[in-house]
């Protein structure tokens, strides 16, 4: 079996290297950037395909790993010449989006499945960055909807089980709010957080992250992510992030009425609750 | 000259501790939790008392590091016993709050400096928590008010000044809305963030957590903070933290705006800024 990789950064090097380290068949690669490509050759992940029709008619299997706006392109680019039976699957933070763009548009006998390996942890880029076993232990969520091959998604899972990934399956748009809130949702936070410090330090002239300490550092750690991605990211997400931020408006709104009416039970409720599912968590 | 410490928590017996190994005077200690005491003399911290009264009588500077919403009441109790001369600050994190609740009924000759370890980050509880040199290079803030003596704020700087600490002056105006801002903030959307997810995993019959990573984590690392002592930031603040809080979410709501009409330029300079702004702090 001859299982592709697009995109042979962080996430898509580490599956070339779990499928070399499992034998689960042989790796094909092709990615865009030349450069990537000859780090992948010498790192002798797989064989390289700088032509993607070619790529795509060699592979049983593709996994999609490129940023989150270019993979319904990826896959409407490589599916008309993939084989009868043959799986395409992407890894993409985004599951509503990509569903949405390539609706209708898919070949005969050629199948897509949904997924995002969602606690992978990206560090770094590039073919060097990844590593064996990235997937142990961690949850990989595959997003079916009717329109998906029962027997192309079990085919999937079970590849993905030999990784040591931790399945679990639900909708597209379960996966878009649940991803929208624990993801998406802190970055947009941190982001803000750090612009309204930039507004306050004018007003204030003085620097105020200079008097912040522990709290105000981990809530703003993800303000230095990666610009192009998380525009992506939230263009591609926009609604269910829309959703999220909406609640969290809410919330915080709640909280500031019982801070002015000086409503001490809410507030020891408000606190006490988060405290209880805070500490039950990351355990 | 004998130097008060009244709460002997970890900055009390930091300060006593301090005190002690610079030499500036003996250290006396009052306490209303028994145990405390008791402690705090098996570690010979200093000179215990168990009468406020005749704590105060004793003291030429009084340091009150009690929880924030009995500090005004710990003042009062303790100046009308103090020498003609003396000093009298606290550790407490917000001000304006307290320098409301004395004012017109401090007796004449006894000086109020109110101050704050901005940056001291409270480890543990209790006397056995605090440690030698834990003020060494950390902001030490002192809010001086029209009401404020120039000597007695000279006496406390150059005190503070001989166990490390970097004193900065502002107005407790400003101390309040710009700690409000890098701390009191951060809890509030820490805390708001765990009762949203909590409402979410309902809504979904799933729990979100499940599928957070690091973002989420480091953002609500506070929401399993102290409920009494927030409960009290938040009450004694609540003007300030009104404000930074219709601050953000002007932002939160400014965002959503961009991301809904998809304008990617406003994305892009709103996540771009945030990028320069957090890589240039924390260095």
């Amino acid at each position: 079996m001859k299982i592709g990789i697009v995109g042979i950064g962080c996430i898509g090097s580490s599956l070339a290297r779990d499928i070399i380290a499992q034998r689960l068949g042989d790796v094909a690669i092709y990615d865009a950037n030349a450069n990537y490509l000859s780090q992948a050759k010498a790192l002798q992940l797989g064989e390289i395909y700088d032509d993607s029709a070619a790529f795509a008619r060699a592979c049983d299997i593709i996994f999609v790993c490129t940023p989150v706006r270019s993979i319904s392109t990826v896959i409407l680019e490589c599916a008309p010449h993939m084989k009868a039976g043959s799986i395409i699957t992407d890894v993409g933070s985004v599951k509503s989006f990509i569903l949405a763009e390539i609706k209708g548009k898919m070949p005969v006998g050629v199948h897509y499945v949904p997924a995002h390996p969602v606690t992978f942890g990206t560090i770094g880029t590039g073919p060097d960055s990844g590593d064996v076993g990235n997937f142990v232990g961690r949850k990989y969520i595959l997003t079916p909807d009717d329109t998906t091959d029962a027997e192309a998604l079990h085919t999937l899972e079970n590849m993905l089980v030999k990784i040591g990934a931790e399945i679990v399956k639900m909708s597209p748009m379960a996966h878009d709010l649940i991803l929208g809130f624990t993801s998406h949702l802190s970055h947009v936070i941190a982001f803000s957080a750090v612009n309204v410090a930039d507004k306050l330090s004018a007003d204030e002239g003085v620097n105020v992250i200079d008097y912040a300490g522990g709290s105000f550092k981990d809530m703003t750690r993800v303000a230095e992510s990666d610009m192009n991605m998380w525009r992506d990211i939230f263009l591609c997400n926009a609604d269910y992030v829309h959703d999220v931020l909406q609640r969290m408006i809410e919330e915080l709104k709640d909280f500031d009425g019982m801070m002015c009416r000086k409503d001490v039970t809410a507030i020891e409720d408000f606190i006490t609750r988060a405290n209880t599912i805070r500490r039950n968590s990351f355990k």
